[in-house]
């Protein structure tokens, strides 16, 4: 057997390498909300390398937004010994197996469970494999997951602590309905992409020009639906979305965001105060963890929809969201929760519940990941994109080796094999905190004017 | 003026010093439970140093059971910039504006919101600051809370989230009915202490006689409840509580302990199964976020009591266990929310709702915390001690300068100044990781066999 490329036989994983990447957002007020005045978008990177003589890597991120991606970058540090040393052809035929140790890990779980930092860290390590499997196999993420057998995705899901509203059988059943009508929709799909809609018109830290201006020129570009951030002051809310509302006419969807700010009460009496308006939905209209509250604000605020899911911690908090109630859209993060396994969770009690999913994105390559989940979703799963818009903000993209593109309102479908979420060495090297050659420059700037 | 100390007038804090403790708890199986089989009892430690020259200082710790407790000292470390230059007099005053600032960093909140790693730092800092305030005032941190002013407390209280349920007046209310006899319950504490059960013959890994002398030792040392660790077999879990229940009695309270184990079915039915041995209450039978799921167990295992809260992230969480019925018993934990103040909310909330608290503790020095805010919540607030317990565990405490001291089955109110935090410095010096002088004796070791 002499030429046998013995490496891709017994492949493994060698390295787990992080960097903390910042980018200075902040200063130009890109992404400021009522809760988060002055963002410095950040990933806390991480690339699996393997000795395959194929030489493909991984790659995955948390998103964050400025400080404390260092303690972010120290946990996915703790999850490198279940990761390095295994048989990559294992781990990308079932990455839902280092999910579950992760995941599963009898020390780490304490400093969660299945929440905060250490769930964060694991979504980043089990997207870098997707990643990885979607590379090797020489197909975009979203077309890996929409052709795969439904028998499979079901063995990637952990059904622990939501067997109660979906069963292992509700969703072979849901996969299996879901792909009549798979290769019809995906020449839709590569024909006409999945419709977004955009939020950058509306930063609090926009002016009223700029919010005029940023909204025509959103409808132009063949979005139907914007989005206005709320919730720091009503009169200026109410001064804003008469504004947003001129700009756009009828027949655009306009949603409003309060990024948790308020309690429920105020929710329910800021939202009604600003529903001459049309909002389409109110997001994070208070706590990410208040389910109940969630389900009191719906109530009160019918017939806006409410929306939540970019600060939900996991899988069980959703199924508690739908079993209650509580939301009309649910919104996916790509990098919130443990990665790609317990997104195809979340999707599939949104296909049970039949609410629609329309994916927080934004940041740094939250759209270049999530879309692929979507995509996946429309293909295989819910069949449709009717009232379903992933959110696009036009920010960071040109740090991807293959950024999304938007054409007349719609992500197209990407062809690059992989998650999207692989960034240029450059800008790893320029915005690597705090010695990349920015940031470098930039302290040492900060310190001859101090 | 010569002869003032001004460094008492303008004392500042001069550094936020953290250590990564660990125990070699899993040679010894003491702590092994259905989801944590070996845990190494930890603690990321935090000591606030001032430049004021009575020279206290401020302990206080996040607990973890092994790995990942480097991330839990990065995290604190993260909060240093809060911290650090803030006047003693003011921190001391006012902790709670230190934790409105931790929280409300609107960078660090990203990694949350008011959970997991971040959350637990915030926890381990601002209880540190009420173990400087406490030792400064010369008190035992109990005391100071009991006596302090209600309109205080109430602005030590944050009410976002939760004001639907428990608002500023709700508070006062509850404060200034507590404080109505409570000299004389205090003379009571003084005499007989606050009770406690202890966990020590339960734990999984041990053998049914270990479990039976254990049990007995428990009924003579003066406690009258005791509780079992169960879910990794049914077969198992029957023969230990039929031991058990053989070993004290009928008159002993048998509490069950399933550690987050179960589907909300499997809590139902395992629970069920074990019924005919009267067990008090059932434990974490499910995940910690599934509020709607802890009710319907509750529904289904009745007339067994359904508790929770070691790993509930935070008072939201609480608040909505509380609105939907879902627990009979509500166990704090000193330090897994963000300290004093979210737990004064905690406890205000389980007295509006008439639920008593139980709290959770063992780990390292659990119990030495937790004491203070029982021996609070009974003398100026909930007023009673019937149907409350501390836990206690029995292991650890020597590493504590004031460790706590059991009297017949009961806690005695400790009598030293602070929140009972503080190690010895040969503990920390012996069991930092991975430098102090048993690691790193430990470590050679086993590098020396491998």
């Amino acid at each position: 057997m002499k030429g046998t490329p013995l490496t891709a036989i017994s492949a493994r994983i060698t390295a787990v390498d992080t960097y903390d990447i910042r980018f200075p957002t902040s200063r130009e007020l890109d992404g400021s909300d009522a809760m988060n005045p002055d963002p410095d978008y950040s990933a806390a990177y991480v690339v699996l390398r393997t000795d395959a003589v194929d030489g493909i890597e991984g790659h995955g991120f948390t998103f964050t937004i400025g400080r404390g991606n260092d303690v972010q970058v120290a946990a996915i540090g703790a999850l490198r010994h279940h990761v390095v040393g295994r048989s990559v052809q294992e781990l990308c035929a079932d990455p839902g197996s280092l999910s579950r140790d992760l995941i599963g890990d009898s020390q780490l779980r304490w400093l969660g469970p299945e929440k905060g930092v250490m769930h964060m860290a694991i979504g980043a390590v089990v997207n870098a494999v997707w990643d990885l499997a979607a590379k090797r196999a020489g197909q975009p993420l979203w077309q890996l997951l929409a052709h795969a057998d439904p028998e499979w995705l079901v063995s990637q899901v952990d059904f622990r602590y939501i067997a109660d509203a979906l069963t292992p059988e509700d969703a072979l059943t849901l996969l299996r309905k879901g792909r009549e009508g798979l290769d019809e929709r995906e020449t839709v799909l590569l024909n006409r992409g999945y419709p977004g809609y955009t939020t950058s018109p509306g930063w609090l830290g926009y002016s009223d020009d700029k919010l005029t201006r940023l909204a025509k020129q959103a409808v132009a570009d063949g979005f139907t639906q914007i989005k206005l951030k709320v919730g720091a002051d009503l009169d200026d809310d109410v001064r804003r979305m008469r504004a947003a509302r001129a700009a756009v006419g009828e027949e655009i969807r306009i949603a409003i965001d309060a990024n948790q700010r308020w309690n429920v009460d105020e929710a329910v009496e800021w939202t009604n105060a600003l529903a001459e308006f049309d909002p389409y939905w109110i997001e994070e209209p208070t706590s990410p963890d208040d389910i109940l509250g969630h389900a009191a604000v719906r109530r009160g605020v019918a017939p806006v929809k409410v929306a939540t899911g970019e600060h939900v911690q996991n899988r069980i908090v959703f199924k508690q969201l739908l079993q209650a109630g509580a939301i009309d859209v649910l919104q996916i993060d790509a990098a919130r929760v443990g990665g790609v396994n317990e997104n195809l969770a979340i999707l599939l009690l949104a296909a049970k519940f039949g609410v629609p999913v329309c994916p927080h994105a934004g940041g740094v390559g939250l759209c270049e990941l999530v879309q692929h989940l979507s995509m996946f979703d429309y293909l295989a799963l819910s069949g449709t994109t009717e009232n379903r818009v992933i959110e696009f903000v036009d920010h960071l993209h040109e740090h991807f080796t293959a950024p999304v593109v938007m054409r007349d309102g719609h992500y197209t479908a990407p062809l690059t094999p992989g998650f999207s979420a692989t960034m240029h060495a450059a800008s790893l090297a320029q915005y690597r905190y705090p010695d990349g050659t920015f940031w470098a420059a930039d302290l040492a700037g900060a310190e001859e004017v101090a």
